[in-house]
């Protein structure tokens, strides 16, 4: 630490993403991209922008914002789009939260808490049940702002639509974010909630069902009012926020719905599978929407089942949060990779015995 | 405004960029970029990484780092690359200005005072003298942090290095940020004396002298001390800030040195031949070192000149600045649409008569 650093600063417990190996021997399945490439069109989009890559990107990412309007079937002035949706959940939580504090599930999407600190918000953690499911009712009586992912991230779990909705109607003069990364898994989007709640605004990303983890695009929609305010932050803090690649990359993932829609089946019908294989195998595996499982082992403890994956080639990711330290989180990839991970998950148990 | 906007964010007045016109006829000579394309290095290296756009960039951008430091034979430590240097000074900003005011020339890069909206940083501008240049001496007393831009931007005068090396040794207990944006078009970078002196950071982007204002790379250099504060915000802000064509094309442009000093040297040809048709034609032209102009005549104000031109299909820069509003400034385009420009202001000098 430099002797300039911000007294606010030096105390942040910065996040810790998931380990991206230069070693491309491993089955990567730690930080729940798609195991698919993106679209051939996604591709050739890349090539054709990279000629024009002299100018400036469009500041108010038009193309993108209008092919996610045209998707959703919302008003272009109902999308913001970001290097990520990191970047829109940093620039959400400068805009609406400093003097209302953030109440998130206890095991969620371990960036929440770190946003809080970096912008000195208050973090109020609230417990899932002993399901580890979300209790809307829990959130009635809270006063804060609520950011809830759905499907729940590390978790895997879905809630209902209508219990989003509950959220967000019990208190109209708080805001209620829902971040959707995994909703295109099994989940049903909330953006359709967004005309009829102005207190309501819906995160999603490129990263994980649209493959394009590696291009950094996230969006998120709400009523125009709130769309403005994150713009504020925006302008004040990066106006060419999303590239001309991103942009490019973002406009061709959302019009190519065919092939969205086979990359998120494949992934479904994958999921349900490993999922059945691993319960033979005496695990118990979360009920997950998303593009991952959690999974726990009696025999086995979850770093423990860390270390001898990674040892045999095979990457999860074991979150060393008190309530999920004896779980793995496994992406769901390839039937193939699946394959193998299941094979050494079996000799892993098997030299247990 | 929505009814849920924080209080300190209510009062921002974001940065406005300059026009990114969707009309493609313009000749475009209002926000620096480069009128050379991208290295064809550039090009292929995207072209390739696009294939990996499923995985996530690497958070370290190790690539990136080492090829910048390779260039100026500093430590990969030392390094930190952002999404555009804009990013890159909001991190700044952010990890030490807080309890620090920022002290910059009245004159100069417009988003400074709005980072410090942003953070609630005490903004301390500092007047440039009668003929538009840093006077060094006036920060020796000055005991906010300083952000300078050398060349500076708008008026495009450079600091002599010896200048910027007494405004870091004048007061060891403040950061100085130098913002060499324009560097390349004939200053010397402080690059080597953040060697020396720990309480300096240079900051430099890819979009002007690089060729890649679309493609979003920025950086900085320092101690590492003070690069792992930056770090620290990025962590807590946008973990995977750069992504995989950022990196791809920013390693490749780096690497590219002769096509590099190639459009560099162009740039600096025109500017010159431009500066001395421009003061025949009755011009004030400020004596600059960036790829741009700043540039007066008595016969038309600033706003009328850059109306004039626009009409007539040139796109230049107004700013409203009070000490400059009489000036436009011009981007160095390629000779071909330079001599467009001087027919063009030509044709409207005439017209007065």
């Amino acid at each position: 630490m430099s002797r300039f650093l911000d007294i606010g600063v030096a105390s942040l417990v910065p996040y810790v993403p998931g380990e991206q190996p230069k070693d491309a021997g491993y089955i990567k399945l730690n930080t729940n991209e798609s195991p698919y490439p993106p679209s051939p069109s996604v591709i050739a989009a890349v090539k054709a922008e990279s000629e024009k890559l002299r100018l400036y990107s469009d500041p108010e990412t038009s193309d993108l914002t209008a092919a996610i309007a045209e998707f959703y079937g919302v008003g272009q002035k109902n999308v913001i789009a970001g290097n990520g949706s990191d970047e829109i959940l940093a620039f959400i939580f400068k805009a609406f939260f400093g003097e209302k504090g953030a109440a998130c599930p206890d095991v969620s999407y371990g960036f929440y808490p770190v946003f809080c600190s970096l912008f000195g918000i208050k973090y109020n953690p609230v417990p899932l049940d002993e399901n580890f499911m979300i209790d809307a009712s829990a959130y009635a009586d809270v006063t804060d702002n609520v950011v809830i992912a759905n499907p729940n991230a590390q978790t895997g779990i879905y809630l209902p639509l209508d219990k989003v909705e509950e959220i967000a109607r019990s208190r109209p003069d708080r805001l209620v974010v829902v971040d959707e990364a995994y909703v295109d898994f099994g989940g049903e989007t909330a953006v359709p909630l967004t005309k009829k709640y102005n207190n309501l605004i819906v995160v999603q990303t490129f990263s994980k069902s649209r493959q394009l983890a590696g291009g950094r695009v996230g969006f998120a929609v709400a009523d125009e009012s709130l769309i403005n305010d994150i713009k504020t932050v925006k302008y004040s803090f990066n106006p060419y926020n999303v590239g001309r690649l991103g942009i490019a990359a973002g406009c061709a993932a959302m019009k190519d719905r065919e092939y969205f829609d086979a990359c998120r089946s494949k992934i479904i019908a994958t999921r349900g599978r490993v999922a059945y294989e691993l319960a033979k195998l005496g695990f118990t595996v979360l009920p997950s929407k998303a593009n991952f499982l959690l999974i726990r082992h009696g025999d086995v403890g979850g770093e423990e089942m860390y270390r001898a994956l990674k040892q045999r080639g095979v990457l999860v990711r074991h979150l060393k949060d008190e309530r999920i330290k004896d779980f793995v989180r496994v992406t769901i990839g390839t039937d193939d990779e699946m394959d193998v991970f299941l094979k050494k998950t079996a000799e892993i148990l098997g030299e247990l015995k």
